[in-house]
């Protein structure tokens, strides 16, 4: 069952006394490092508190909980951001949170989770077994399951950014989002599609966790072996029910980025908007640099969509050694 | 001739169209890192147009400046935020600005400035060298000079941000600002010795550039030859008339840092914030660390001023050489 405008325009009127709406910004240098005449429009989603438009995704989800399902607490499993924007909405609402990351996971961003007053619980190899430990904790415990991306809450949340672009620059004729999980995506799809039918959504994935990309082209659904990227918030193996058709149905086209031209697009995005971008977060730009002999002239917007990249992952893409 | 309250007050009121308030947000993790019990709310200028804020600067100046003048262009000195400020407000408001950094100034910043329209005139050895060239500029086309700190509208742009600050967190105990010229700190001692004259406002300049820490323990106006810090924002080699006599009167104490230690108030800034920041827009966390032992268990300001820092930079940062 897909969303319609309806539950993105009530998640914006749920929001809108908790979140500030985030700025949509031009840079003529960053127009230059692109070509092709396209005016590209950024928008900042790397500003928002938890560093991530993943608290749209949050707060959307915690403020359509009952009260008594608030009560029993709310699991969520996640590689750092889903789980900020969860814990974060959970703190606000004295919602109880468990979020659940695989083993390994980024320290700074478990501690980031830990600050905010979650609960972390470290097992699984991976998003996809996180997601299985979370299921299992909240038939445990009661709680209810808050799942990155099969949730129409969470896809409700991620749709008020695209809900705020249109508004910003009406003139806008296409977006270019990554996809690990499609909420941003199908938000983007849901929005335009009732409001602006002509401007086009493309979609772009990591090379190494192109399962949606591989399912979009195959037009089945489509599970991979591993997850291999070091843009962790788009390291998913799946494709999922709740995105996957509408992905079908509306991108205009799905590419996929190498890590290295990931790295690239942070660099590029370091350099001339001067604000911080992690892995997932600088993709849009990538796959905007490979479909740009496409959209010659046009205005196209990406999503910044994070900030919580680590020191060290920082400082090898600053070095050019990924 | 100090500023008022009415002053600024004003500037923000002809501001409230053109630029949104900055977040203020706590982090635990940089609560934890500052220690002594201190909270500390991190104002997030670095989320500015501009990337800084003296876009606030810029703008209050240029919306004051009346039609004839806009109409014979605007020129400023600059290491380049106040550059930026007036290219952003001269390319607003259709005013032709000219801006003179020093030789060997940052090469990002000055495209910067050159993509937002400014003409741009690289001459003399440092900023107070530019100054001068840019008064004469200013003599010899009849354009209006826009000081980076002796003008009255330029502080009370400044001031804006402060009052935001204390609206966004009533209960704030002190301050604590980088000064360069001291547009920022003079703001925050007309808005607090207003509305709330028990809080406190410290200042910190770089070791290497420390003009007004000298003069202002010596308790008069002071030149030094040479300004040595890696915090181009705060390269300046003399207390200012316009600031001077309210930071005489006013800060609590006045610190110096090294470049060693705003380096590592960068890296404290960027593990715990995930936010851009440039030296100069760290040096304020780098006095608060000094500064913590009087400050225990108060609620502390700082101002992440901008977020202008070349990827050279950030990256000799993060690997420590800095």
């Amino acid at each position: 069952m897909s969303i319609s405008l309806d539950d993105i325009r009530a998640a914006r009127i749920r929001l809108a006394p908790l979140l500030s709406p985030s700025p949509l910004r031009t840079y003529r240098e960053l127009d230059d490092a692109v070509g092709h005449g396209i005016h590209v429009h950024v928008k900042h989603e790397n500003f928002n508190p938890t560093g991530s438009f993943k608290v749209r995704n949050g707060l959307s989800f915690m403020t359509a909980l009952p009260d008594e399902a608030r009560a029993r607490g709310v699991v969520a499993a996640t590689r750092g951001n889903h789980g900020l924007g969860i814990a974060y909405a959970g703190r606000a609402f004295g919602v109880h949170t468990t979020v659940c990351v695989p083993l390994g996971n980024n320290p700074d961003k478990n501690a980031a989770m830990r600050a905010l007053g979650a609960r972390l619980i470290e097992e699984g190899r991976d998003y996809d077994e996180s997601v299985k430990v979370a299921e299992r904790i909240a038939r445990d415990e009661g709680a209810t399951m808050a799942h990155s991306t099969n949730d129409r809450m969470v896809i409700a949340g991620a749709g008020t950014l695209t809900l705020e672009i249109i508004e910003q620059e009406p003139r806008i004729d296409a977006l270019v989002i990554a996809i690990g999980g499609g909420s941003q995506a199908v938000g983007a799809l849901t929005v335009l599609g009732a409001l602006k039918p002509e401007a086009k959504v493309y979609g772009v994935q990591a090379a190494g966790a192109a399962a949606s990309h591989a399912g979009w082209h195959a037009r089945k659904p489509v599970t991979i072996e591993r997850a291999d990227t070091f843009a962790d918030g788009l390291a998913t193996r799946s494709t999922y029910e709740m995105t996957f058709p509408a992905l079908l149905d509306g991108l205009a086209d799905f590419v996929t980025v190498t890590d290295a031209e990931i790295a690239n697009a942070m660099r590029i995005l370091l350099r001339t908007t001067h604000s911080m971008v992690e892995p997932a977060g600088a993709a849009g730009l990538a796959g905007l640099i490979k479909l740009a002999p496409q959209l010659e002239g046009k205005r196209v917007g990406i999503v910044l969509s994070g900030a919580n990249v680590d020191s060290s992952t920082l400082q090898r893409v600053l070095s050019g050694e990924l």
